[in-house]
């Protein structure tokens, strides 16, 4: 079987777990965090730095590259890998959390989401028989099942109603999605309800997804509300399938997500705080055009062992961030980019030796976060 | 001595010669383009990536990092080399060309220029020992004498006695540089006048630089214009010595210049045109934004082994540079600056080989241009 997930190891003290999934274009060590290429790059990076950095797996968006340059013209070069010169794993989203980011742009029906293009206005229809489709000619080895994300305040009646169109969206999905080398993943809702997430779970589950990803999550919500649903929400799933919590992504959340039982993270937070300057450091995130680093001459990060780190200064960086000089779009990028893989593959050691609470503990008394 | 230069190659049937120019940062193989690297970045390129083109040598543009980030900053860094991460040898201009650029915002006296800066409007002064001050503490391998560049259209009474103001500023510029690990290079000035370069060239050769450019030329004038002040203008200067015209960088312009023996060459066009999306190719320049690219699942470049022409489609490049993502002004600044340095290695090769004129007439033809 072409998708085949190992779970590997299993902490004692905590939820935490290392795993291993395959698919087509190779092997993804969980847990894992996937950097985000929107329109078929991940900003300022070239597909080589990416694997220079150990980066496992990739995320594309569907909403952006329906629009442009259009999924049929990347079908037609072959694919996403194909087409961005990426030939590691790749995961595209459904297209939905960006639909119904739309807010009134947007009309919902049982058939799937008729919304204006945010580019020029025009009339354009996704139902999940069409994002499967535009997933498809993308050809992403995993694809995400089209849900609908309601706001996390909205009224418990809706979010019941929506989570229930999202399942029956989920079975048209599997119905419409005929690749084999795609693996088509879950996802469910529920808002901030116990039961509702239940429910969803049920639901979604019973459906038998290689994958399943908890949405709704990182909304707006606070994080005290985001960390009491992860306290049971990945619960509710399968043990021997991947997890995949959407759009998180600062070191805090993938610790509070591991140490919860996710596997998979994205986010656009490390690259796009990278493009303002600002960059993760063991001794906390720091913002580079900041006065204090004109003239320091040392590393981002003394502890790093990045490229970025091994050859430029915070001085250089500094003046190339204040100069809009792209090659400080790139170091800042790399840099966080591999702050976070590092990281990811340190909570899997960790994991892997019964040290994850220490290795937490000390990671954020010098990044100076409160456990 | 630690610059040398050595004239390799005569042509017999043109006046293009091949020489090796020896620096402390290794050795230049000329003829030679010179990537402009303004503020201590070449726009988009990592110093790898530089290197990885066969870039032998770059530029540096004084009076911009004198206000930003300062040539004491640098200096502090321990130059610019180190402070941007190349190894490689690098130019370093005067200054004089950008300040005299800000037309109604500078005066010139014997002593100097005051100028109001572009940044801020604050009051500034360069004198030729400023200059050399200042290239002393970025610590460029060659360094350029402080010169005043008239407009090509001012009158002969004026470009006379600006040209002789240039020599008594060439003198206090020897006179101020002290640094025997710089080689400084004398200009001479003219204008459009034979009688006016050839009494600059005396007075500025009489004065024995290791290396001579030629100022003033591609700034407004006609082609006609230019080639013929290169006709005769490259003879005035002795043959043991480097000849760098200033400011060029067409393909066109550099087989002319060459072919009228010229050795160095630098200009900012092929990085910036890349930047508007405008690459060369062997078929001439083309602009991938066109929408007649949209669907070419080509190189660049078909004859072009560039890394970017082996990997990536006329088709991604113009999305990428359409969406305006960093990933595209990467490609096309990479690939346009490996056609220039791979022409100038083949210029190299042809003048050996004694078939430059060959050479042209080939590459003219297929890129569209007269002979």
């Amino acid at each position: 079987m072409t998708f085949e997930y190992t779970l590997q190891k299993e902490s004692t003290d905590t939820k935490a777990r290392c795993g291993e999934f395959t698919t087509p274009h190779g092997k993804i060590e969980t847990p894992v965090f996937m950097p985000v290429g929107t329109k078929a790059t991940v900003k300022t990076m070239s597909p080589e730095e990416l694997e220079e950095i150990d980066t496992q797996i990739i995320l594309g968006n569907t909403y952006h590259l329906y629009l442009r340059p259009g999924h049929d013209l990347i079908e037609e070069a072959g694919g996403l890998h194909e087409f961005m010169n990426w030939n590691g794993p790749i995961l595209t989203d459904s297209g939905g959390f960006q639909v119904f980011s739309l807010a009134d742009r947007r009309e919902i029906s049982e058939e799937g989401v008729e919304f204006q293009s945010h580019l020029d206005g025009s009339k354009e229809f996704i139902s999940p028989e069409k994002s499967i489709e535009i997933q498809m000619g993308l050809g992403a080895d995993i694809i995400m099942a089209f849900d609908e994300c309601p706001a996390h305040s909205a009224e418990k009646e809706y979010i019941k109603e929506s989570l229930e169109l999202t399942t029956r969206w989920a079975k048209r999905c599997q119905q419409a999605h005929t690749r084999d080398d795609q693996a088509l993943f879950g996802i469910i809702q529920g808002g901030m309800h116990r039961d509702l997430r239940e429910q969803s779970a049920e639901e979604i589950t019973a459906l038998d997804f290689p994958g399943y990803a908890i949405g709704g999550l990182s909304v707006g919500e606070s994080k005290e509300l985001m960390h009491e649903v992860l306290d049971y929400a990945p619960d509710l799933l399968p043990a021997d399938k991947p997890r995949y919590l959407m759009g998180v992504g600062t070191p805090q959340d993938l610790f509070e997500g591991v140490m919860r039982g996710i596997d998979m993270f994205d986010c656009v937070f490390p690259t796009r705080i990278a493009r303002n300057g600002a960059v993760f450091t063991s001794q906390g995130r720091i913002t580079i055009r900041n006065a204090t680093y004109k003239r320091q001459f040392t590393s981002l990060d003394p502890e790093c062992d990045c490229y970025v780190c091994q050859n430029y200064t915070r001085a250089y960086i500094r003046h190339l961030i204040k100069r809009n000089e792209i090659l400080g779009l790139r170091l800042t990028t790399y840099h966080n980019l591999y702050f976070l893989n590092d990281l990811m593959a340190k909570m899997r050691q960790a994991i892997f030796a019964e040290e994850l609470f220490e290795f937490r503990e000390n990671f954020y008394r010098k990044y100076g976060l409160e456990l």
